[in-house]
C-alpha cells in the first residue's frame, strides 16, 4: 500500500466520496433548524388554512346573489353579521344576507365570495348596496389551497430555507427530524507554525490555515474542532489525532508541503488500524501534495500547507463530501454560487491535471470582466484579493483572452 | 402626521433607510468573525512572511554559481549544512556553496534562489552536483511578498471571508473590531394566530410569519428576538412592543391586512413619544399594507399578515437596512445571488408599483427557464415550491414570454 502509486484525478476523488455515508439524525426546534437537511419526508396532517378565509376587507356572501349588480342598479343586501376574526361565525347566510368580514376571517356558512367594501355603500345600519357582481370565490382561499392534507411538503435530503420553516410552522411541525452537522477537526502541523497570539522568530509564520478551513467549514454548517498546533514531531501528531478521531468526522490535517512533511502525514495514517489510503496526491493545481485516506466513515486530509492549495482542495472536495455527510439530497447545492464573465488575458495549463486560477472580477463597458490573479499559492493576500475562482478542465491546455469563464465566487 | 396621505414608492423608502446609522462595535476573536463587518481598516504592523522562503525542497544556493550548469556539464557545490524549518540557519554561505532546504524553509545569507532536488545528484555525502541553472529569486517568496508592512490589509466596512480571516491571523490580530449585530424583535399580531405548538380552532391559523422573518435575519447574520403573539389587544401589544423597543434595532410587526389591524399597528406607533412615520403602504405589491416608522435611530415595521408579503417587503428594505445597521459599506453585498433567466410567459404589471413575481427555474434545452408562480400572497407554499423572485419595474407595464430576467435566488 505503501509504495503503491497513488495520485488521482479529481474525477476519481469524487467517486470516492460519493461512498460516503450520511451522518444520524437529530431533532431540532424549528427556530434552530435553519439550513439544517431534513431527514425525513413532511407530509401534511391537515388542510391549511383549514377553512375557507378572505383575503380582503368586505362583505361575505353568495356570489349568485350579486350577479346583476351595477353602479346604475346596485344590489341591496341585509348585514346579518360580523366575523370576528380566528372565530368560528355563529351565523349562516341566507338569499340576499351578507356579513362584514375582515382579511383573513372565516367565510360563514351559506357565503362563497367575498366583495371588496369598495364596491359597497351602507344605505342603513343594516342595510348595503352593492355596485358589481363577484365571482363564486372570488377573494376566498379556499380551506386547502395551501397545504393539502397527505401531500409531501419537503423532501428528506432538502436543505431548510426560511419559506421552509414557515410552511413547517403553518403545518403545526415545531421540531423538526434534520441529519446532524458533520465535525471537522482542523490541526496544523509544522516545525515553523506558531500560534496567532505569539509572534514569529525569524524561520517561523503564524498558522493560518487552521482559519480559513475554520471559517470554510462554518461557512457550511460544519461544526470546527480547533485542535491547534502539532508541530512535526510524530508521537505528538498522534496523540492530537487520536483526539480528532474521537470527536470528528472528518479530520482535516494542514501541514508543510516538504517531501518529509508528507511521510510523516502518510506515516501517522497508516499507523491506525484498519486505515485505507485514499489518494497520495491528486492532480490539481495548486493542491497536488493532498493526501486521502479513510477509516470506516471517516475520511483523513493531509492538505498542502500553502493556504491557497488547501482552499482549493477544501473547494473541489470537501464542499461535496460535506454535503454527502450532511444528506444533501442535491451536493450540488452546496457548491459556491457562480457567475459568468470574460477573461481578459489568456492563461495556459499543462493538460492532464484540473487547475484552479483565482480572479478578480470588474465590470467594463457593461460586461463582467475575470482578471488571473497569478501570484504563488503560498500567498493569502492572492485569495484576499480574489472574488472567485475558475476551474480550467484536464482536457484543456488553456483558456484564451475574451473567452466565457464560470466564476465561482467566494 | 395622522391623516397625512403616506404611500411611498420603493426608491423613496430606500432613501428615507440610506439616514439610518451602523450600529456600534465589539470586539471578537478571530475565529468568531466570519461574516462579521469590520470596523476599521485593518493596516499591517509587519510583513509577511517575514523571512526569505523557499517554496520547493531542494538546495539553497547563490544564482550566479549556477549559471553554465547543465546536464552535460553539472556543477558541484559543498553542502554545508540543512536549514532547520521554523529557525534562523545558523551558518552562512560562501561562493560554490548550497544548504539542504525544504518548502517553507528560510534561505541562509548569501543564498538567492533554491534549485528543485530533482536537478540534482548527490555525488559524496557533502557534495552535490547541479544540471541546470537557477534565476535569482527561483522557487523563493520574498519577506514582504505577501503582505508589506504599513499596507492596507481589509477595509472597514468589509464583511470578513475565511480568507480574510487568515491573512488576519497571518498578521497577529486574534481579536477584531466589528460592527455590532443588528437585533430585530418580532411579534405576532392578529386574534387568528395561534402558536406552531396549538391546535387552531376552526377561524385560527398558525403563526407563520415569525418563523420566516426569524430564518430571514439569521440568514443575514442579525439576532432574532422572538417576543410571540400580541393578539389584538392594544394595551397587550403596547407592553410587547416597549419591551421590544428597549431590546432591539428594528421591530418587526407582523399582523393582519385588514383595515382594524393597520390602524392598530398606526396608533401604536404613534403612541410612543418621538416617533416620525416614514411610509403609511408602499407601492409594491405584494406588500403594499405597509407601515414604517421611526425612533431615533430604530425603525418599527408594521409587515403585512400574508407570509409572502412579509418575505417580499424583508427582501426589498429589510436586507439593505441591515446592511445599513451592520456597518457593510456595500450593501449590495447583502442582496441575494441573481441568475439571468428566460421568462416561460408574458406578466401583466400595473404601472405605478414594482411587482415581485415568485418564479421556478428549471433547465430546458441548455437554457434556464423562470416559470412565473402565481398564488395567492396568503399562500407560503407558493414561496416553497419558488426558486427565486423576479422584479418588475415601476415604468413597465408587464413582461413578455422570451424577455430575459434576472431572478434572485432564494
Amino acid at each position: 500500500m505503501r509504495s503503491f502509486f497513488k495520485v488521482k484525478t479529481a474525477k476519481e476523488v469524487l467517486e470516492f466520496l460519493r461512498t460516503v455515508q450520511p451522518l444520524g439524525t437529530e431533532s431540532v426546534y424549528i427556530t434552530d433548524a435553519l439550513n439544517r437537511i431534513l431527514a425525513s419526508d413532511i407530509v401534511s396532517s391537515e388542510d391549511i388554512p383549514g377553512f375557507q378565509r378572505s383575503t380582503v376587507d368586505g362583505y361575505a356572501l353568495g356570489a349568485k346573489d350579486t350577479f346583476g349588480a351595477s353602479e346604475n342598479l346596485p344590489t341591496p343586501f341585509a348585514i346579518v353579521g360580523e366575523v370576528k376574526m380566528g372565530r368560528k361565525p355563529n351565523f349562516d347566510l341566507n338569499r340576499g344576507e351578507c356579513a362584514l368580514i375582515s382579511t383573513g376571517g372565516m367565510l360563514p356558512k351559506g357565503a362563497d365570495a367575498v366583495l371588496m367594501v369598495e364596491y359597497s355603500q351602507k344605505v342603513e345600519d343594516t342595510v348595503v348596496e352593492i355596485s358589481r357582481p363577484v365571482s363564486p370565490l372570488e377573494n376566498v382561499i379556499l380551506s386547502d389551497d395551501d397545504v393539502k392534507k397527505g401531500q409531501v411538503i419537503l423532501q428528506k435530503g432538502t436543505r431548510l430555507r426560511p419559506q421552509d420553516l414557515g410552511i413547517l410552522a403553518g403545518l403545526g411541525v415545531s421540531t423538526v427530524a434534520v441529519f446532524c452537522k458533520p465535525k471537522a477537526a482542523i490541526i496544523s502541523t509544522g516545525e515553523e507554525i506558531v500560534d496567532v497570539t505569539q509572534t514569529p522568530k525569524p524561520g517561523q509564520v503564524r498558522d493560518i490555515n487552521t482559519y480559513t478551513l475554520g471559517g470554510l467549514c462554518t461557512q457550511l454548517g460544519v461544526e470546527p474542532i480547533y485542535l491547534g498546533l502539532a508541530g512535526d514531531r510524530f508521537e505528538q501528531l498522534k496523540v492530537l489525532f487520536e483526539k480528532a478521531l474521537s470527536q470528528a468526522d472528518v479530520i482535516l490535517l494542514s501541514g508543510g508541503s516538504s517531501v518529509g512533511a508528507k511521510d510523516l502525514t502518510l506515516d501517522l495514517f497508516l499507523s491506525f488500524a484498519d486505515v485505507e489510503l485514499m489518494a497520495h496526491g491528486v492532480s490539481i493545481s495548486p493542491g497536488k501534495p493532498t493526501i486521502i485516506a479513510r477509516k470506516g466513515n471517516k475520511t483523513l486530509w493531509g492538505l498542502p500547507g500553502h493556504p491557497v492549495s488547501a482552499m482549493v482542495i477544501f473547494d473541489v472536495f470537501l464542499r461535496y463530501l460535506f454535503g454527502r455527510l450532511s444528506g444533501l439530497s442535491d451536493p450540488a447545492a452546496f457548491h459556491r454560487p457562480t457567475v459568468e464573465a470574460e477573461l481578459d488575458r489568456n492563461i495556459e495549463s499543462a493538460s492532464g491535471r484540473e487547475d484552479y486560477i483565482r480572479v478578480r472580477l470588474s465590470h467594463e463597458d457593461g460586461r463582467l470582466v475575470a482578471k488571473p490573479i497569478l501570484g504563488k499559492s503560498g500567498l493569502i493576500s492572492t485569495m484576499v484579493e480574489a472574488d472567485g475562482i475558475i476551474r480550467i478542465d484536464m482536457n484543456t491546455e488553456g483558456l484564451y483572452q475574451g473567452d466565457r469563464v464560470t466564476v465561482r465566487l467566494f
